[in-house]
């Protein structure tokens, strides 16, 4: 029998088999499979810890400078913490530099770096440097939790209602016009070139969110917003029915233009950072309120059945666990 | 001016302008520049952060198989941390895979990984999972210390005595067998074979010297022993006379056999996990009860000059500050 390989794995696999052979421990607070890492330091106390690594050749679109290559890497990694409700306490980096890269290329790495932390209110405290054929910016966040406050994956009910932080698809429009229409980044329209460039991460509303105690789940949307709602139906154990598809103006706009759908970019773009959260229905004016209007509502979950769908008229559409996967992903 | 590329500046002057970009920051408990870094967690407890990336390309010699590369990762970063005395609670796992490993790689990388962790007595606790055109395996530890028992490389003082845990040299030999003598893994002898192949972090050595409360300072030798003896030099302001270059038998077999200087395989090899301490010299013997007789002393500390210098006779050699510099070495 050939050997599989990475691309007939698939993400997926490949991290299923990595935790099969990683093995759980007792003292791991949040199993594997969840947005965070977290280890029991005694009582409630857990030490959070989170780690997402940049990869030059699939993670920097065309255009983008190193000082915006350095500041997505950390918000990549402080989106995590955000759907968990916990604020970075530090950071270290692991660089991993292209021997072609020059000492302005340092410079802005360091100060995208910089930028980035004290947007989020915490400081990078060290790391290491390598040679390497792809850029690689892989940092570590840590911060100190109480486990009971951390809002996980698993917590979804029948019942919940599912909403989100903010319209979905403007990254993968942005990306579409840089690589598959030829524009250069100063072509895109502000929005665009903001989801793609100078994404955000949605630290004070996780954190908001999360100290409301409103959530019963909570997922970053990294991966697009179809899978991330896969994801929660997974942990939860549960099914989600959306009855429309969070989009903006600027996505709906791109969609006319290029004879797109807006519901796929939306559904299966990736590399967003909103927050896909659930609430008990009684407590989503809180929520609201606590999210200060950041907060739409666009499901329900269900136990009726398991996976995703959309209602559609009278019928519902299966939404598939589509969206970024690394090695299968083009 | 033309940009200085990465060659010319080399890895001591990218981390300079990284360093400075970052900033200090008041909640460090570490400053940048020792093996480890440290944020404040009130009192005198800190969290102790570390990561070491390894590389394909620079970092995994011929031979090595994936699961001993995925156990060298963790060995360098358990080493830092050996150096200072302080034990790993947890850690996480960033890596980056070539779409050309299969899955047979992905177990042994998983297994190699496990396999450290448990010999390290901590959990890998999560991770994250890209596609690279370099194998990448960023490891980041966690440990929970306190400030005043960590073991930092600048509290070295005139008259104290400079030890190691071990004696240099196997593993650049073992490399120049591989490399410039075209030899198998498995034509190695035992001892060169387990320097390059199974290297093994001092943490208990570390820890059970940190707990004697003998040492004044501490670094671990990953860039060299020269190197080590040098950044001591350079954090507690002294310098330092070795009167010999601790080697090994299998060093000096090798040096004989190829006409190389075993004194140089041992000072500017790098790769090695050893540790590099000072000692008070009332405190020696304490010291060397602590690690249980893997102390050798080499040298003292003095003001009498700056940098790193061998009794070779009568007179003082100067040891130059080299050894493996990311972008400057081959």
């Amino acid at each position: 029998m050939p050997l599989l390989s990475l691309r007939e794995l698939g993400e997926l696999k490949i991290i299923d088999i990595l935790e099969q052979k990683l093995g759980a421990s007792a003292r791991m607070a949040v199993g594997y499979g969840d947005d965070i890492s977290a280890i029991t330091l005694g009582g409630n106390r857990v030490a959070v810890l989170k780690t997402d690594m940049l990869v030059g050749s699939t993670d920097v679109p065309p255009g983008m400078t190193m000082r915006q290559a350095a500041r997505k890497a950390v918000v990549a990694n402080v989106s995590d913490l955000a759907a968990k409700g916990v604020r970075p306490l530090a950071g270290i980096v692991a660089l991993g530099l292209p021997s072609r890269l020059n000492k302005t290329d340092i410079e802005e790495i360091g100060t995208g770096l910089r930028s980035a932390s004290r947007e989020y209110g915490f400081d990078l405290i060290g790391g290491d440097t390598n040679e390497s054929r792809d850029l690689t910016i892989s940092v570590a966040l840590f911060a100190i939790a109480d486990r009971r406050r951390l809002v996980l994956r698993s917590g979804a009910c029948d019942g919940d209602l599912v909403a989100v932080t903010g319209g979905f698809g403007a990254t993968a429009a942005g990306l579409k016009e840089l690589i598959e229409h030829g524009k250069r980044a100063d072509q895109l329209s502000p929005s665009l070139y903001r989801a793609v460039f100078v994404p955000r991460a949605q630290l004070d509303v996780g954190l908001r969110l999360a100290a409301s105690r409103t959530l019963t789940s909570s997922i970053d949307s990294s991966d697009g917003l179809a899978w991330s709602l896969h994801e929660l139906t997974k942990a939860s154990r549960i099914g989600i029915r959306i009855n429309e598809v969070p989009t903006s103006r600027e996505v709906e706009q791109f969609a006319t233009r290029y004879s797109d759908r807006a519901e796929d970019l939306a559904l299966y773009g990736g590399e967003e950072y909103h927050l896909v959260v659930t609430v008990k229905p009684e407590r989503i004016r809180s929520a609201e309120r606590a999210a200060r209007g950041r907060l739409r509502t666009i499901g329900v979950v269900t136990r009726r059945f398991r996976g995703v769908r959309l209602k559609w008229g009278e019928r519902d559409i299966r939404i598939p666990m589509k969206g970024w996967e690394h090695f299968k992903s083009k």
